[in-house]
């Protein structure tokens, strides 16, 4: 019906956009640290933005503006812009009014991932913005300019082809590398295409994906001041993004670059999914997953390369959920390890076991026995490079 | 009204009560691994255990017993005796059955720490029982007996002197030393007093003292499998344990245990109290004080010794409770770093805060400026320690 292949250029993919990435002085040794998307015609714009109740002033202020329609986000890295009360959001207008001397923009947006309650250093992000080539289309720019703590830029476009020959594209850069994954390291995406989408489209496509993608990495409704997963429709291919073929490529999108961002965790080298099923709902299912995803003795545990499926079970028995240890089956991708109430363990299982574990991307199974409830979530390992990053972050 | 004053001997404190512990060969190298507390008289007993639905093998025997008077108490470390199904309670059946022929136990309580999903070394549990020197009162020896991870024992004891001269005693031991609280790092602790108590007054007791004593140092609702709080009464003083004394007593008891499990957190090095006020409830306050004692990023800005006010604020906001930046004020100890939707960080502020952090114990207050609601939590810091000792635990 429809051929989805992956292309390059992430955000500049789909025709009408372009996006760059300058050095402004935020980071030291001349690191680019503040990008653009750039959209020739006004797009429609949605986003998911964090539930912490101290949400970030370019948050406070695209909520005031109610933006759905805008040509350009300006993204900075190094600072939040968070915990800065009203002149956060003035700091913005402040930006955007110097910036109209030199470009014309329509509703400009503004996202910043940083070091939270300090001021923006204005002077230096309206030179830094004076200086971008609006006609670039350098997405690996604008990809490394959002960075913070991430040890790679995190992009993908796919092209959809239908039926009819006609295609549309679509592509995304993501930043964020935080263990405890959205959990305040910030998560910012931003996702173009020239299909046509109107703004509550672009909402209900990212409320009802996100929960199986950057919400599957994300635990306990932790999230940054600052989460921001940003979806721009420019129209420009002339086809309607309201079709099964754009969801399932939005979905491919918003599930690569959160398992990008899993896998960059903080000093992680593993990439494991924890698979419930047998659960009584899929809402139960998913706070299984998510706990195990979340919990420290779990994470740990993957990083020691230990078959510790006690701690599996204990945390399974945390998550609030209708489950019981006779019903409970555990295994380390096909290798079964507790099953209905009987360890398995045996030397050879345990062996079995580890070899899995030794893998770089392995996946948990857990059946809880009770119903057809079913849900993924995806963690990385917690080692000692997660603690070196955190205690020398801001500093 | 009525003396409080510290005491020696644990356990052993009140009169009627006997502990100590024995090498079983279930720990290397001869270490103390089995241990009891034994009362002449039958005691009253309650307990609050653990809401993980994979509850251990003992507390399921104590609730299948419906177990109100005994006057023995077994612990065993090593192995939790959980995810062992029914095997696992007649596992306990037997142990007792054993022991019948040497001692005469009245409804004799097991309590476990330890690997789960290994059946209980029955015989080397035996044998070391057996061994017991049965009138000895070595509080010290039945600490050391529970411990796991923990790199120091954990009792204290206290005497109440009431006006009329009369007194009673209260003791009690505890393990534990998990960096998530209690979460999954069993905590046990076995409270004696010659005070007199019906069983539904201890369980009252318990239940209402927990909460900001040994569930404030826990998160989440996440316990471990085997999480346990034992009381025992014999009534040997003649006095009532109904009263404002013995209330205040045994709060201090279960306060002193819960701050020497924290304290002893793996591989932490600092205690920190987060004292919330201004919450819009005790609960909305508890919500907070909690989140923050969990926070991954909290505790290694603890143990980097860094007044990142932000992650506070932030967490702060993730918490579900009611709360603005306008309204939140955050300070170390006396050092305010954010007050009412200001940032007082200056030079100075910032190395009076980094003065306070440097200590081994301090607070960080947060006033939500709402209402009247107040908590504290307690946590300490995370440092490579922890990865190291839970990567490596189980082998």
């Amino acid at each position: 019906m429809y051929k989805i292949e992956q292309i390059d250029s992430g955000v500049v993919a789909p025709s009408g956009f372009f996006a760059d990435g300058v050095s402004a002085g935020l980071k030291s040794d001349n690191q680019l640290d503040l990008g653009f998307i750039r959209s020739e015609k006004p797009s429609t714009i949605g986003a998911v933005f964090t539930t912490n109740r101290m949400t970030a002033s370019p948050i406070k202020k695209f909520r005031k503006d109610g933006v759905v329609e805008t040509d350009f986000i300006l993204v900075n890295s190094k600072n939040a812009n968070a915990m800065t009360g009203e002149a956060g959001v003035s700091d913005i207008e402040d930006i955007f009014g110097e910036l109209e001397s030199s470009y014309k923009l329509h509703n400009p947006v503004m996202s910043s991932t940083g070091v939270i309650g300090v001021r923006l250093p204005k002077d230096k992000i309206i030179a830094g913005a004076k200086s971008f080539n609006l006609n670039s289309r350098n997405s690996d720019s604008f990809s490394r300019a959002i960075m913070t703590t991430d040890s790679y830029p995190k992009e993908i476009a796919f092209r959809v082809t239908l039926k009819s020959g006609e295609s549309f594209s679509i592509g995304g850069v993501a930043k964020g590398a935080g263990m405890i994954n959205p959990s305040m390291a910030t998560m910012l995406a931003f996702i173009t295409t020239d299909a046509k989408l109107s703004n509550s489209e672009i909402d209900n496509l990212l409320q009802s994906e996100v929960r199986t993608t950057f919400n599957a990495i994300s635990v306990d409704g932790d999230t940054s001041t600052n989460d921001s997963v940003f979806l721009l429709a420019n129209g420009e291919s002339g086809l309607s993004g309201d079709s099964e073929a754009f969801r399932e490529a939005l979905q491919r999108v918003m599930k690569h670059l959160a398992l990008q961002i899993v896998s960059d965790g903080e000093g992680a080298k593993k990439l494991v999914s924890f698979h419930i099923t047998g659960a009584g709902s899929d809402s139960d299912a998913e706070k299984v997953a998510k706990k195990l995803g979340d919990s420290l003795l779990v994470k740990t545990a993957l990083f020691g390369e230990d078959p510790n499926w006690g701690r599996i079970a204990s945390t399974v028995g945390t998550a609030g959920v209708d489950c019981s240890e006779e019903k409970l089956s555990i295994a380390y991708e096909d290798v079964i390890v507790y099953d209905k109430g009987e360890n398995l363990f045996s030397d050879e299982v345990e062996n079995r076991a580890y070899q899995v574990m030794k893998k770089d991307r392995f996946t948990i199974n857990c059946d809880l026995g009770i119903g057809t409830g079913e849900f993924k979530s995806y963690a990385c390992d917690l080692g000692y490079e997660y603690v070196k990053i955190n205690a020398d972050y801001r500093t």
